[in-house]
């Protein structure tokens, strides 16, 4: 795939109706993208794809760095990430980060953006999603359950997403990001965060959106994966 | 593009805000598939990819054999199709042939489906769009100026999709044909039809969708594009 394309396995709407129990092994999804988003198996945590490797940030605070070829994805979203846009600049809070990126791509109101922020963060709350306790358990459900951290004064990266409107339930409408340490010892999915001063963001918008869905999957095959869009902003928003 | 996966260019939701004026050769499209939907510049007629061939069947029900080199399209939905399911049966009204695409293909509800039908058609109805009669007229409207034909005892052939739920607003979640007589002569979208007993259906599932975005497009970057899933079903249902 060229680069700043958006591969996507499965749909949002899966896991809002508790799919998560089969897919393919991450190395297929690192053949289509090295930067990107997904969860585990059983939602057992978050994922986050940083210079094509994985880590699975757990609902314990602990970091696993992941084998690809052994470990299987129910959803991810990557691309094979290329900036076209770099800044320097001080960003406090999601509010401020959604004000830059459309200060950044004033004609992307309709297409995708992929971020990428590297420095030192003043404070980072994050959520980690604890896995489901059933079968078919949904993603509110599961995320009734998150735990929650809070890492302060330290130097990591963002890395995630902003997706058009009419994508809801596909994907996330709107702007979605995970955090990972330097060290890769914490992170999870970004509920608030504010920088120590200037970090360096690089982005690059998106116009071609590639989505592959589950086959050979009963639990897929059954759900009705209506639009649920006020519950994916609650548990993603 | 591999066999039997869905190539389209742009989404509904433009063509309902009336983004209509800019996209790529047809050329382009036919690169990703030989059989599909979609339209014209100002939303000007139907159109149906038949073989590789394509044609502009017209509100003043006059059907053109169209130079993809030098015809642009604002609206297309195309795979390379290679039927994995052939079937000769009569078919009774859309609601007929909802029926038995639900039978031959048990797994997909949350899948594509493309579908052809060749055969002698006792009788179909069609609309065709007049396209816009200025810039950013939405669907619903121009569509308030349809004109209908009814074709009686003629031999053709239908082109369709069937899209899941989800992808309502990209696409028409639902069933959507055109049709298309032998003669290539007469032709338009679906309203209704019947066949004159048994024809030739063939048809495949599909699993991977590639969306391609317009760029440099200052209609599509305005657009709103919020999700009129009633105003699609009444004019692409």
């Amino acid at each position: 795939m060229a680069y700043n394309e958006v591969f996507q396995y499965s749909i949002v709407s899966a896991l809002m109706d508790g799919v998560a129990s089969r897919g393919p092994p991450i190395a297929h999804i690192l053949e289509h993208g090295n930067h990107g988003l997904g969860t585990f198996r059983h939602m057992n945590g978050e994922m986050i794809v940083l210079d094509g490797q994985v880590y699975q940030m757990k609902a314990d605070g602990s970091v696993v760095h992941i084998d690809p070829q052994n470990t299987i994805t129910p959803f991810a979203t990557v691309t094979r990430f290329q900036p076209t846009t770099t800044r320097r600049a001080t960003v406090v809070g999601k509010v401020g980060l959604e004000a830059l990126l459309t200060e950044l791509f004033p004609k992307a109101r309709n297409h995708f953006v992929a971020v990428r922020i590297d420095g030192v963060f003043r404070k980072v709350n994050v959520r980690t999603a604890g896995g489901q306790t059933k079968p078919r358990e949904g993603m509110v459900d599961v995320c009734a359950r998150q735990t929650t951290h809070t890492f302060e004064g330290v130097k990591g990266t963002i890395i995630g997403f902003r997706c058009p409107q009419y994508v809801m339930g596909i994907n996330v409408a709107g702007d979605h990001f995970h955090f990972i340490t330097e060290d890769r010892q914490r992170g999870g999915h970004i509920l608030e965060f504010e920088t120590e001063g200037d970090v360096d963001i690089s982005a690059a918008q998106m116009s071609r959106f590639h989505l592959e869905l589950p086959t050979e999957d009963d639990e897929f095959n059954d759900a009705e994966l209506k639009l649920q869009a006020q519950g994916i902003k609650a548990v993603e928003g």
